[in-house]
């Protein structure tokens, strides 16, 4: 339980409202700034005006997914209300206070080191990559069913990467029937791709690999998807590049050439945002269960 | 080989390509009527109007999905020609000339009575009817995503039916993570799913299993998906029905109890008509073979 | 429950002690005639010898799997009684009573047959087969381990017929990483395959299929595994015939080629006693509920 | 190609065998010493006795699976010939000559030190050991079923770690239909265990999550199964314990409450020794080509 502990949550989409309930239910106080718009009521989460929190007792601040924008700006679906988060408000909480978000940014970055605070980025852990894998992967079986007119079921699919979000990717098109083949640098991944009943082949391989390649599916976050490879894949192939911006494809080239190449968006919070709000709620019910547990001790 | 064997094929949709690029590759030579806006040429297939194909030297006809519409008119989406199958053109084409369609209905049925003529509807075969099981379980998956905000896997997922379609949907979604519980009146199909890893359940104590229920897929083909059913489904869950026109849910109650139903259309003709045309070509090629093979013997 | 409902269980092995703990729980009273070494006790269950038994009270009657011997003697692994089912003390059951046996045989049928009583033949049923497919399929993987030096991964696995255990071996072999093709006759088999993810082939080409074949494993009761296909074989591959005796293969032309293989004996009871006792007592209980129901009303 | 690559391979088991095998077929030239009473000859390997191999001019050699014994001495299956890796030999070797074994002991450490030459330990690279794990999966399964009354499928199945052995162990018993939960210390492999479908749970609860469990198989090296985690089992539990010797079970607790617990041996080359062999011999051919591709430029 998180009797007693008070946290503030600034803003965000509907993941908020997930990590929302699971802490009300965890019996914690909360202090809900931007979600005026918001018709529901949570029994121990107070709707509160930014100037009106109680900065100096709070025990965690929960920002939204991307942290703020790169002026100090924190977005949220549910309200009008401007909210920027400030150093000096941030200076206002205790020492022990502890920031959360997914990702960062520099401005973020300098008022958590200016204010010598703890800022936990959820996106960086590897449990919570592992947990985002799954709706990321169905985010990308959607993609491919809907911008291909064969099914995954029977295709030639290639993923390229082993890493968190590939292995998921690989072994679930290998499940829906894909002839998979695992594109990787190390001979370990090889290995893992053999043992889970994929091919694996040596990244340098890829030219010569992609030539009956229906589906190309990129996980590594490098430009690996490069002119040449494109090069040899049969003119009905769809590229789905899951690295994060700008992705590992040469998405000029590719128009080029005439290759369907699609950059996913942040899949979870698009397919299932309420599957993605839970991921998060729980981790982070878990991290302040932990720090609770240490301030105790 | 279907060298020396002379087909028409009449009208309808991406499906047909598929079909006659099957058929021109295993040497068969094509009439095509209704195809007159298509760029793309076959060798060995010529496109001709109704009236100038040779119906006295036709082995085989080869008509849309649908057959014709209830008046004989046949669809194409690559003609503005009024392509409509008379009987006396049947009555023209040689006794063992045979007849393909999807479906039929009573005007294709009477035709080829009066004619005498053999009418063979893909749809009806136990082989084509798994093979489209595949494209509909990818539709279905689609639509799964599309329509809720949480992701497969995990989600309490209950198949009606473990027919044709009930089996390859319930394998599929098991195997994305759902948690899957079939629902069957047979007791051989319950063990069948308890042998995949799925609960196996009697229909009859179908009220009783749905209140955990996040996703219910029916491809039972009769009213089962009744309101004291919908009646004990919490209010995100999502009624997919795959089973054909009206299907088998109450959608008039589900809507009232503002819980989300979906008919599913045919699915293998939306999201992936390359592999539904390949299907259809290839049973149809199998089928002109054996039929080639009887006539000589 | 089966409150008051009297049943007599006669002889078997570890598999009726299973039947009994499961009819004991619903409160059933039961005879056990030819279990007087067995130390455990039952409550609810009486241990008693034949001749005690109150015949004419009897609802069921529970035979050991094989059902008698040719002569109507009933083996017993817990004794030394020697039992026998006359025709006599079967006439003085009442008319309502049911025999419950795995298989039968001449003299059982001749014995129901005279005293005009019903035998109900468990192996007989669907659901039953299904759910014995499953231990079977362990005894297969276990023979597969014992009796090759390569691993069942990335073997390539015949499967012939797809029918209860056919589908249940086919499935398993690919999960556990086998190249799994299947041997069928119907071409609604082979498109099952393939949408399992499977090759499916007509049996027609069995002999052009096993050239490189490691693992044969047929479960067609009938001769196809011939000479001809044997001797196409590679010298390493293992056969593994889980067809009933004499099982589809020809063992003197296999052994004579110096490729090995085996008729598996019933598996069921000798991998997986507990399992198969079990899936026998959930069915039989099942029935005496709804036999129960019938005769309440 | 390992064209005129010199390789001496010096004693071993079946395993030896594909290595040679593959050797050979990569024409390198090869001595053999301790096969002399191998029946067969491969093109291209000489069978010689130690002293009459050309040390000076030898590029690699090859070393069975445990090296040596902890005097040096060399054991082959094919050979009554004492042969020992004694360090005068291993210095007339070029300096660029590489050793392979499967592991090291202290003598051959010592013997690699003081010559200053070059020992790959082919266990100790993450590709074998996942490729190793294959073979490994296949001797748990097998060891399951035969010392168990009951199937796996169903069977609630912990599977201790989730690393290299670990991630096969539980995702192939969940595909035979285990109920399988991975008890692990870190967040990362709950979040995969979960991904994968299966149930993840720290090993601090290890305890509470005994009490049903029907097989526990360890891949921990370190004592993870102690008594107060055997006293909660139930009595028919089975504990398979794959990590290397001495396990991490006490044993001594498990025999005196009854529990059957199994330190398995070296699974892949009592299972499978072909394959393992094909492993080892993949894996060092490519490992040559690499060195000679090094050496060239
Ligand atoms: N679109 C979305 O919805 C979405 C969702 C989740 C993640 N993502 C993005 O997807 C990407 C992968 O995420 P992840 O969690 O799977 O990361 P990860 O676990 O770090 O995996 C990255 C993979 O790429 C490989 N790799 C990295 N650099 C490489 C290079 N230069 N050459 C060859 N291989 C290289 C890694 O191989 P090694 O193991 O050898 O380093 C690893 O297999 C990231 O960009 C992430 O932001 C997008
Ligand atoms: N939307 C699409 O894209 C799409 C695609 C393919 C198929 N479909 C439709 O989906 C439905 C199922 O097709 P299918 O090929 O799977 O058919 P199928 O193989 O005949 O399976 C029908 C299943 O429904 C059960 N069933 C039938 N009547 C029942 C009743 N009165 N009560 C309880 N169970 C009953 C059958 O059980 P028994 O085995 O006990 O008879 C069987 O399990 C059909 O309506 C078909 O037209 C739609
Ligand atoms: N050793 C053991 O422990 C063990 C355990 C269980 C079962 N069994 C034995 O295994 C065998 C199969 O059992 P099951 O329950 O799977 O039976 P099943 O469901 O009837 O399946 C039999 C399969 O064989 C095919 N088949 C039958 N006759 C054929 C023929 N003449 N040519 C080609 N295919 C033919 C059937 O095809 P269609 O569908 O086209 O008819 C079907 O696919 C039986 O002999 C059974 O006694 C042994
Ligand atoms: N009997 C056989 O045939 C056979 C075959 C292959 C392997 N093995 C043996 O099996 C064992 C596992 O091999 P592997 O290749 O899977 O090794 P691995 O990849 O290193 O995996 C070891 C696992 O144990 C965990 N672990 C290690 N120390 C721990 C501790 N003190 N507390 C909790 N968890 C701990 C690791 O967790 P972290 O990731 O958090 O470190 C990891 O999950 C080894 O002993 C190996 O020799 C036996």
């Amino acid at each position: 339980m998180l009797t007693d502990v008070q946290i503030a949550v600034l803003g965000g989409d509907a993941r908020q409202l997930e990590i929302i309930r699971k802490l009300t239910e965890l019996d914690a106080r909360l202090s809900l700034v931007g979600f005026e718009q918001l018709d529901h009521a949570f029994s121990g989460a107070v709707k509160e005006k930014l100037e009106d929190v109680q900065w100096e007792s709070l025990d965690a601040v929960i920002l939204p997914v991307p942290g703020t924008n790169p002026e100090g700006k924190i977005d949220s679906i549910f309200s009008n209300e401007v909210i920027y988060l400030h150093e000096e408000l941030v200076k206002r909480t205790p020492e022990h206070c502890i920031y959360f978000s997914g990702i960062s940014n520099p401005y973020l970055d300098k008022v958590m080191t200016e204010s010598n605070r703890e800022l936990i980025q959820l996106f960086d852990r590897d449990d919570v990559a592992i947990y985002n894998s799954i709706p990321t992967v169905e985010g990308t079986i959607m993609m491919a069913i809907q911008h291909t007119d064969f099914t995954i079921h029977g295709s030639n699919t290639i993923v390229l990467g082993l890493g968190r979000v590939g292995m998921s990717v690989a072994r679930t098109f290998h499940h829906l029937g894909g002839k998979v083949s695992v594109g990787t640098r190390s001979s370990e991944d090889i290995a893992r791709a053999v043992e889970m009943g994929l091919n694996g082949f040596s990244l340098e391989e890829l030219k010569e690999r992609v030539k009956h390649t229906d589906l190309l599916i990129n996980t590594i976050p490098a430009l690996v998807v490069r002119p040449e490879i494109i090069a040899h894949l049969p003119s009905h192939a769809l590229i789905i590049d899951l690295a994060s911006k700008p992705g590992g494809t040469d998405f000029r080239y590719a128009e080029k050439r005439g290759i369907k190449a699609l950059l996913a968006p942040g899949l979870p919070g698009i397919v299932a945002p309420k599957t993605a709000g839970l991921i998060l709620a729980n981790v982070l019910a878990q991290l302040l269960k932990e720090k609770r547990e240490e301030k105790k001790s």
